[in-house]
């Protein structure tokens, strides 16, 4: 009978962490397709993240976690290293893919970061598709949220110490940069809570001349460490290479500080550098030749 | 008769200026006294601050603009350079003091930054004052808004170019820095816009090793250039004193940019720095023998 139940963990186990990697796989595929089809890094960023926030497994869009209130507030950010410029939304509910809406405060704005009703106000006022609570319910969020409701405790999306905020980096056939950021931030917060996926310089940064960082981790060690705007400083004042800059950010600053999580990051040579200071980072990888690579824990 | 009426512009001019001038004062003074009484460089920004955000003429807490709504959206931010602490807060109606709320924020939560309805109910509990329109209602800064009023433009507070957002820098006698923001953002905004006062590393910044900076002017410029960090990196990792980054990332990068404004900021050996490429800055700073400065447009 215990040989029955362990084989039964063991198989779900199993499964769970398939549709994890195949969930990666299909982000991959989807930012590939267009860099492939001489696409920009913004388009492709923008692809792989809307592929994550569509998936039920990451927190983020469809798989965002649950607010005190029992709702789905959502932040997201993406950032053209080519032009510098970058668009960001905070805190917004019912909007199907929140990086699409950080796109269109960036491309159609003055403006960077929008946040609430009002975001929620501009993102109709851009026809861009909204969904309903039952959209966002997910039985596996709903018993996350109930383990910690009513109390003042919010809790990290890291069943295991795996982030389920979701981020993609890319460098393009032109050279040109580009980083995106999604989350639904941590089961039970309240007070109109904001985290650095937000933020430009904090989870999300691109600049070609440095490198594209978007972040996974414990918010707010991320916002007062400034960590993707750090890697790129290391990159420009120190000269640093990016797996170097990444691995002192994250292993080093980070780690001292209290704060967990990890990044990816790319640069315009087209190193990749998938670091993290937590037990894993759901992650993937995908080069100029199709090869891909697709992980969880350490490897 | 035009002889007439270029007088009494001039003696409101000069009224105006004084007026300025004097809650400058005000505000250094508040600072000052705290500092005197070896207290803590947060507790001096603090004061600075407060004192700025009850004067009517500055564009933060009590003279804050209208947005398109009619309405005063607040955001603010402090931090602490001695354990790199920081609280902020954005989109909050209502609220006396909004830098009171961010610090609140530093000590009394596990959070950084928190949002509209959800900052001013975290305010609520936490017993900070409000208060009514009345408070908030400005002639000057009503005027300002029916210039704009229906239309999608947005006015930054620069009448002659001197931005209102107000801030604070101080290192007490311990060596510690600390930085504090505070802004009304800008005339007929709208779409829950967050600009960069209330974002760690853009407005503000603050750390006992490089410097604490405070940052006025065009926001979305200040976001895309991370604009306080900077400064900090341009000190840690390129080993520039606060004089020399503080020009480049002024006068260079936001230049360049097209970013107009600037920002006050101060090192741990008690070194002031006041820099701007607009027309002027409304600034001041006082020495640890109590000798102030005051000054608007360029000297």
């Amino acid at each position: 009978m215990a040989e029955r139940e362990r084989y039964g963990e063991k198989r779900l186990l199993r499964s769970w962490r398939k549709s994890y990697l195949n969930g990666l796989e299909e982000a991959l595929d989807a930012g590939y397709k267009i860099l492939q089809q001489s696409g920009t890094a913004l388009d492709a960023v923008e692809a792989a993240v809307v592929s994550l926030e569509n998936c039920p497994l990451f927190n983020a869009g469809k798989g965002s976690v649950f607010t005190a209130d029992g709702k789905h507030e959502m932040d997201a950010c993406v950032m053209d290293g080519s032009r510098l410029t970058a668009g960001a939304v905070a805190n917004v509910t019912g909007v199907k893919n929140p990086i699409l809406l950080a796109r269109r405060i960036m491309e159609k704005t003055e403006h960077v970061l929008l946040a609430g009703k009002g975001a929620e106000d501009f993102a109709r006022s851009q026809n861009l598709p909204f969904e309903n609570e039952d959209y966002f319910y997910n039985a596996f969020r709903y018993e996350q949220w109930q383990q910690v409701k009513g109390e003042a405790t919010t809790l990290l999306d890291h069943s295991e110490k795996k982030f389920g905020t979701v981020g993609a980096v890319a460098v393009d056939s032109a050279g040109n940069l580009a980083a995106a950021t999604s989350t639904g931030g941590m089961t039970n917060k309240r007070f109109g809570r904001i985290g650095d996926t937000a933020l430009i310089g904090c989870g999300t940064y691109a600049d070609n001349h440095t490198c594209a960082v978007s972040c996974t981790g414990h918010g707010e060690f991320f916002i007062r460490a400034v960590v993707a705007y750090d890697v790129a400083c290391l990159m420009k004042y120190r000269g640093l290479s990016l797996a170097e800059a990444c691995r002192i950010v994250v292993q080093e600053t980070l780690k001292q500080s209290g704060g967990e999580g990890g990044l990816v990051a790319v640069d315009q040579a087209g190193n990749v550098v998938l670091e993290f200071n937590s037990e894993g980072m759901y992650r993937g990888s995908i080069d100029a030749g199709g090869k891909k690579n697709v992980a969880i824990y350490m490897q």
